[in-house]
């Protein structure tokens, strides 16, 4: 019993190559705010997507190793390039320690709630390439005529990491820093610019699915729950959205209530981040992200 | 003589981190037709930016190695960031074979025809935060009271890519694939979306110059000859935009005249490609800036 304890007290463990997998940190605090994180960005080494299978397992490995050394009791792949790979080869060696990825999560959900089993996913370049959500999809789909098509947004990430985003997280961000009635104006123009921007883009990139009359679109990368808002518009309110960080974010949920590993404390959780990189981008872009100030990220090496 | 003449057979060698420098080819073959180039794209560990001194230096002198033992009489760094630190360390070791850069051509003709002197710079979020155009306009400007603005633009090199484009860099590409009328249609409609999405983003970028009544603009990204149209549409005809690949080719030519160094073949010249990583991105992109088809791209090691 003693123990049981002991381990409800550990910290989720959370890894990406970048800062995309802060999504699914902002999901899970959300969900499950009394939960301690340990956040590992492998930022030296991003993007993992143009480099081989072998090689992202190798660093899906260190990273898993230095979580472990950071007291956790689970493992999150926040990150579809490794979620892709290492997912197997990183169950043979936790054992005991649950692992999952945002794969699985996204694509069993979307096979739950389409109607037509015609599904949409965007991704970068790299995981559209890996056929990885087309893989699982039909592995989970109850219907064997399911159509999935996917389109590589590769625009998406860099006009995010811009702050090219949903107006509301720039919104949020621009309140924060607490401008002069005149600089907000500005701003806020600007903010209003750079939505409509995002919007033309995304018209762009989905024309083609919309074409195809599909009915719920998987999110495929962590970065676009923060250009969630300009989807939907795009595709109309009838496509349902599939967020893979707010999945991802339940199915963490289900497990330690399963295992009896949730932390019974009344106290907020506590949030460790760490770098293998210069922070500075990491905290301007994951402050956006995560809709929440990040202070302390640790630069280490792997 | 019989040296001079051998001299002359010689190859250019370019390198670049990746894709970019073949603006700079581009320039080269118009003004020197005759001349062959031996180009490497160090694709495998772009971009450069965002490294270290040292470690540019290192990779731009591995470079430099592979392009001597590929029988060069002139090395020419068509990378900004290779260009900020590596061009002194190479001189040293090259001696008798001359070596350019793409900031210095760019940064003396701006101070030629600036009548204002009040300049502005636009390149990679790496390229302005080193300040390498700032410093080199401070040295070469006849006026103590120039003023240089400068805007990282980070959308851009994502934007031509994706070959989001001047509406002609896209059409050659797309008359080039022979499609039928109602594809082409399609495909022309696509085209003046991409144009007008590029003519958005390049205004927001450069309001803050026009507000400052620039009188001239320094393109400092060897991406972005591809989208100077858009970009003169948007900073007005009086501005006078300076192309630093058109004057770094005029620099070759200029170092290979006065060394009597200049091919005097009567035949094309050849062009050899080098990529450090999969050639395949290099070869579709690479065909858009180059506004010709690129073929045979060899995979090497370093």
């Amino acid at each position: 019993m003693k123990n049981i304890k002991i381990i409800n007290k550990k910290s989720i463990g959370i890894f990406d190559s970048g800062i995309g997998g802060l999504t699914v940190v902002k999901e899970i605090m959300n969900l499950l705010p009394n939960e301690n994180i340990v956040y590992l960005g492998d930022t030296a080494r991003v993007p993992y997507g143009t480099k081989s299978k072998e090689t992202i397992i190798k660093y899906s490995l260190e990273n898993t190793k230095f979580l472990l050394n950071h007291n956790v009791k689970m493992i999150v792949v926040a990150c579809n390039s490794a979620s892709s790979y290492s997912i197997e080869p990183l169950k043979k060696i936790l054992k005991k320690i649950p692992v999952i990825g945002v794969i699985e999560p996204g694509a069993k959900t979307v096979c739950e709630k389409t109607k037509t089993n015609i599904i949409g996913v965007i991704g970068t370049t790299a995981t559209i390439k890996s056929n990885s959500y087309k893989k699982t999809i039909l592995k989970y789909s109850k219907s064997k005529k399911v159509k999935i098509y996917s389109v590589a947004c590769p625009l998406f990430v860099p006009l995010i990491e811009e702050g090219w985003m949903d107006k509301i997280y720039q919104e949020k961000y621009y309140q924060k820093l607490r401008l002069k009635r005149v600089d907000y104006e500005n701003y806020y123009n600007r903010i209003i610019n750079h939505e409509k921007i995002l919007k033309y883009v995304a018209s762009e990139y989905l024309s083609v699915l919309k074409q195809k009359n599909i009915d719920s679109l998987v999110l495929g990368c962590t970065h676009y729950p923060a250009i969630k808002k300009v989807l939907q518009d795009v595709v109309g309110k009838k496509v349902v959205l599939i967020d893979s960080a707010k999945e991802t974010a339940k199915k963490v949920y289900e497990i330690l209530k399963l295992k009896n590993w949730l932390n019974d404390s009344f106290k907020s959780g506590s949030i460790e981040y760490y770098v293998t990189d210069y922070p500075d981008k990491f905290k301007l872009v994951g402050s956006w992200l995560l809709q929440k100030n990040i202070k302390n990220v640790k630069k280490i090496s792997l």
